[in-house]
């Protein structure tokens, strides 16, 4: 093992002591916010029994925690293995994928539960936790997730860390907007998670387009094994969709219905992400990029309307569409994306999440303005939508609009959004690898050394494998 | 990377065109067919406050979806994960095992929620869904995972669908004779599931008998890190089998019971098969096959005895057994079947899922049989075997009777179907890959360039890896 | 493929009749002591029905099945993938880590079932098992998983299964005199779990001290896909660690608390180690040993006080501080502990368990002690900590007290308990590997050729890759 390491790789990044630095004064500033703001909810605070005799529950189980942690669970799962190992496809960069997303999601999480619960907990000057909004914060993590696959493999961990702060703040802003100001429905964020978090993130890349990123073009593609590796994050995305969208719809049917039209939506997603993925190639092979991530725009295209009766027949058609959309996207969006508009994006979020939610958001409006009394019943129709109170006399047709402004309000705020972000991103002082150094674990991570050499070797065709 | 690629690889077979076709039209027809017929049912539906209100039931709680969920969810991660990944183990098949069996699971659970709708959830005209059908769409799709572990790798993906939408049939069928005419438990499938699915597997790979096989003999093994991508499909399967085996039983004790049991016989199926693993090799070395597969036995065996009184040592017994079978079935009979029957099982269904769905079988026949008051207590009794209506009468050892006959219906059933459906897909149409391509992703998959040479200079050892 | 294989790695450990003699006779042990002693208990069996009016319950949701199963799950996961490919890290010991992780659990817990019945559920002469005890059984086996990692590489499979039983043994006794006579609140197990289980295999590995084990060194790093399936370890273990500390908390409000302060301890602990994992290198890289391991520091070092009023912000601070002293642990305790004391601790379950179960501990006595009615409510702090009956008078400060006798109580039955166990494993007749061959499969495994040759050229630089 005394051949010479890879001159170059070992380009010092400066991480030593700024992210450092940034991960304690970050988590510091986290402990002194909860401390100050953060406290049990009445679910989850040992004064539960006294709770439970004034609202007159007679069984434990009525604590919210049994009808939504096995969906917390899930929907933890997607976000870190899930998200993390969608990521690992890349040859070289599979410490980066998972452990970074790890980082980012991890303080995420607590930003999170702040900012939403500022906007959404927050009684006597405290912000009262439960299951709920550890859901909450693992969703709005999850719109970061998505942003960072269009910038993955070109960023610092410090970048990203400053972008999760920003965009988690800008998340909790946009989802107040619309669901207590314009009262949308939008369980399973179709709009404030996969719109918002998509076009987020490929503003942010846009804006840190890198002309000469064809530099480590051969460290951009897959091997058999990540390939491999990556299949583990789709399924359990896949699996584990019909929990993430009935993760917070109401109680009883509400959930029920979520998880079966979810369901529904993925099943078919699969079987027309296959036919265009073997139909767009010339010799009709599938395309091993298509299968990880078209498959699970189903999930992405009913996050607005899976708790609404939208059926299980809609659900396929649905479905249906977002698969071929999506793997088009992937045949002739992303390269032009990247060659005419420079947008590098490395996971292709734009054919996962932007435009399947983009789809989700339209069937959500188009679900909710043609929902009547008839299908819901009478009661189901006023809980479905909520309909009480200021908006006892909102018609179908009403919510539909507003469903709407909804896409817009969330598409505005990642544009306006991820431009700033961006320039703040673009800052030469965050420790951002060179050009031809993207997409390599050696710059952030110790690697270990014989695989090293196999890439070496690789790299160097011309050169014998052992001297 | 100028090395030309290996010739003779690309040979087209045609799925261009058919296999999206195949994919597309069968999409469009699970849409009219779920347009047509199936509905939300009333634990899922809107009008699930009126349902509660005439049902008397006092909280969401109550709602199917709580009982069950959790267990779907893990049955869920067995059929795409636990099998997919389980079949990873051949080192170049990695992305047809866990792709294909996406593909026909994806389309297989659709058909199979109309169905068993049609059989079990039919009500004026329309199928009625709730999460118990979404199980038992996965239980019915668990039947044609493991038909595809006889012929993995020697299959194109079109005769996968096309063997899945007759298994599925097939499978509905039997299962409506057997639960319904026969009045049979079995609420972990040894009999539906596993019996009926590894013989109509055993029967179809019979048919397509590939006389030239071993001229990919070199690819049918596995890789390092191939055998350990497939523990992590061994690993789920063990660990969720306990919900597998529980997840459509009675509420209360019967799923609590049901865990209990698989919990138990699993745990010993490890130590007998490791035991035996080891005694039958030379050197006394464990075999990675025997662990991955023969492991799991003990799920298999108990699957229509668990949700009975069959008590923990009775599933430690049951399940010591089964991994012994199992294990000497992979040293023994597998080689056996392949020379002399002709039977050519990839993954060693007979010995995973044949026996012991037949030991799973008997042993349900037995408890049953063996059943008095006094174990059951009267109520009990009469809720474990479903003792009502026109059943009122059936005695324990009647009902041991019927239980056996369902073996004998479920082999027939996979031998006739699997005759049948083996004739079909022997037909010259389907696109399979010749001998020397089998067990080989690059037939229909785009497979990452580098890997391919190094595959390419592992097979021509005499030619140095870098000229 | 005629390349001879590497000689003297085919070293005879005469596994053959040893481990099949070990696993049947043990596993016919358990069937017996099953057959005498264990019995359903009231919630799994068939008189449900009487017991449920008897006890007045309305609902089959009440039965304990449905509050702790998905948790159960959970656990399960985490002790059999969690574990099992946490250890898969070792470049040639992936079979061994996950297979042999597999044993000793899936013996162990048959073992536990009958240890912890004996103590806590015995009844009339049985031992009547529920979910709880599936639980409570995996928690005694995660002690063994804990141990084994300080072991892993250098022991024969004889060997763990061996020190399974007596670990298991003395578990249950240390449980018990924690527990009930102590009464200590431990649920999730920061001293009879991690405290007991590494400082337990840390006096193992002293004693089994190995002084040429320099001679398999090159065998002890890892690679690069090596590294991401322990990853898969990881996340799993941090997921899954709120149902951990929560699994069998008192239903309500406790489990709810307790998966609350889990997952806030986790996210900050991801914060500090990463900081701490840059720091401490010279270019500032991150260490993917750190990222397996020191994350999850902050589930075990809030495992006692979980379930009380810890608060958010208490479960960062807990959260930062054992990140930090866990990733200090690996840069500087580590080699101290091998060089000085000679304690080589394969996976450095002393930073990761050892120090952070310590941590559990006082953080737990503390919380305790610092208990008022005030913050629990009149009933809760009854409830909490379970002042009743003789312990009626029980003051919070004498809880801490209590509390902290339970460590030192850990600590004793793990040093003294592993000084004994670990001379028994000293004896010269459980065929383990001779130094230079450890944390190598191909000891007591059948290892697919292709990989070795590639070992082999590994070992071998100077010979060309191919002649």
């Amino acid at each position: 093992m005394e051949r010479p390491r890879h001159q170059g790789m070992a380009k010092n990044t400066n991480m030593r002591w700024r992210l450092p630095l940034v991960c304690l004064l970050w988590e510091v500033a986290m402990i002194v916010l909860f401390g100050v703001f953060v406290r049990f909810g009445p679910e989850a605070d040992a004064h539960w029994e006294e709770e439970k005799r004034e609202l007159n529950l007679t069984s434990d189980m009525e604590n919210d925690f049994y009808f939504r942690y096995p969906s917390f669970q899930d929907v933890h799962v997607m976000i870190f293995v899930g998200f993390g190992f969608l990521m690992t496809f890349l040859k070289r960069y599979g410490f980066g994928a998972v452990g970074f997303n790890f980082l980012l999601a991890a303080f995420g999480i607590q930003w999170a539960l702040l900012m939403q619960g500022w906007f959404h907990s927050f009684k006597n000057g405290k912000i009262l936790i439960g299951v709920e909004n550890l859901i909450n914060a693992d969703f709005c993590v999850g719109s970061v997730c998505i942003a960072f696959g269009a910038i993955l493999g070109k960023t610092s961990p410090i970048q990203l860390l400053v972008m999760t702060l920003f965009q988690v703040t800008l998340f909790s802003v946009n989802e107040y907007i619309l669901l207590n100001l314009l009262h949308v429905k939008d369980a399973g964020g179709s709009m404030t998670i996969h719109t918002f978090g998509a076009y987020f993130g490929l503003t942010v890349t846009r804006i840190l387009y890198r002309p000469n990123l064809e530099q480590s073009k051969d460290k951009q593609g897959s091997v058999y094994h990540s390939d491999l590796f990556a299949m583990i994050g789709t399924l359990y995305l896949w699996m584990y969709w019909p929990s993430f969208n009935s993760a917070i719809s109401e109680h009883g049917d509400a959930q029920h219905r979520s998880a079966i039209n979810t369901y529904c939506s993925l099943a078919a997603c699969v079987l027309t992400t296959m036919a265009f993925s073997s139909m767009l190639q010339k010799k009709g092979k599938l395309d091993m990029v298509h299968i990880q991530n078209a498959t699970l725009a189903g999930g992405v295209a009913v996050g607005t309307s899976a708790e609404m009766m939208l059926t299980p027949y809609g659900s396929l058609i649905v479905g249906s569409i977002s698969g071929i959309v999506s793997t088009v996207g992937y045949v002739y969006f992303t390269p032009f994306l990247e060659s005419r508009l420079h947008i590098q994006d490395t996971c292709g979020i734009h054919n996962l999440h932007a435009m399947p939610g983009l789809i989700g958001g339209i069937v959500g409006a188009i679900t909710a303005a043609a929902a009547t009394e008839d299908v819901y019943g009478k009661e189901g129709f006023i809980k479905a939508f909520d309909f009480t109170g200021m908006y006892q006399t909102r018609t179908p047709s009403v919510q539909g609009g507003f469903q709407a402004a909804g896409i817009v309000v969330s598409l505005l705020m990642a544009f306006v959004g991820g431009a700033i972000v961006g320039g703040i991103l673009k800052l030469p002082i965050w420790g951002d690898a060179a050009a031809e150094n993207c997409f390599e674990d050696e710059v952030y991570w110790e690697v270990p050394e014989d695989e090293e050499s196999d890439v070496y070797h690789m790299h160097n065709p011309d050169k014998p494998a052992s001297p």
